[in-house]
């Protein structure tokens, strides 16, 4: 079975659309995790994004970790983990930006130390879900402090019926989601294709 | 050259002993991460393990999921990563412990779902580092709370010069430590052995 398909039965079996915005998959992506599952994506991640002369993968902590390890093991790549930090904290080699989680009405500092992001580089974000786009924007705009470029997003489940894909590919970018979830309930899962 | 040496080398040539307590590896292990060294050391901590009958590897966001990630595939085990919350929170279904933190003066509460860890179950803790042994004892007390049992601890970085090695082998677990550091300054860091 290839990866995205395995994932998909993964959501199907496994998952639990809490109402029409929340999708539990802590059983097998960010509390129990399925590591041979997430080795299969993050060679698939590898796969499509092979031959783009990206330098770097970054994730942000820390559902985005195992998934991140797999694919920047895969492309013989180093991992950068952007941390959440609860505060702004003011030392010169930090990077930090605020970024706004609409789904826990919650917010965070993403903070990276600029040391890790070398001018110049290409990164691809690799994140459990998609949803606003609001974490990968703050990725985007720390690699913009940075003066690195992300050109690439590799995302294992996307609420599709939300803006994040669309605002990602009008800023340029190559998005590769591999489920995609177009409407869920806690009658069911509806995957786009 | 073996995993071991490796970790070694990454620590003396990368890492930067801030005083005599704290040993700054953000460039290769919690921030930066060289995913090469971490399937190393997951696949040294999986041979020294194999064989011990162990049902399931845990460990405790954010800094152990590469490691623990890599361990986890190596063995075919399911990984359970544990959550570090800033307050109780009083759910049937949710384990939770506090642990204080002497290194960095705080504390959170230790939690897992109690289905993710069930009842009999051997477990092995994979963590960045042991010192006081506060964190791995958190996670003794968890499983304790579910009724299984964790019988081996793989740790990458050990400061053998704190008490944590020590009580994890006084409560009979199998404590594998990739790295011992001896006592480290600004001057430099000693191995055990």
């Amino acid at each position: 079975m290839n990866p995205m398909q395995m994932l998909k039965e993964a959501i199907l079996s496994k998952g639990k659309a809490i109402n029409q915005d929340v999708l539990l998959v802590d059983s097998f992506l960010n509390h129990q995790v399925d590591v041979s599952l997430m080795k299969a994506v993050g060679d698939a991640f590898a796969a499509h994004f092979s031959g783009q002369s990206i330098d770097r993968v970054v994730t942000i902590e820390s559902s985005g970790i195992a998934p991140a390890s797999f694919t920047a093991l895969a492309m013989g790549l180093p991992l950068v983990i952007m941390k959440k930090q609860t505060s702004k904290i003011l030392k010169g080699d930090l990077l930090q930006t605020t970024v706004r989680s609409f789904t826990k009405g919650t917010e965070y500092e993403l903070t990276a130390k600029r040391e890790f992001l070398p001018a110049g580089e290409k990164l691809l974000l690799i994140d459990d879900f998609l949803a606003s786009g609001e974490a990968a924007f703050g990725v985007l705009n720390l690699a913009q402090q940075a003066g690195c470029e992300v050109t690439g997003v590799g995302i294992v489940i996307e609420k599709a019926f939300q803006p994040g894909h669309d605002r990602l590919v009008r800023a340029g970018l190559d998005v590769c989601s591999l489920a995609r979830v177009k409407s869920m309930s806690e009658k069911g899962i509806e995957f786009v294709d």
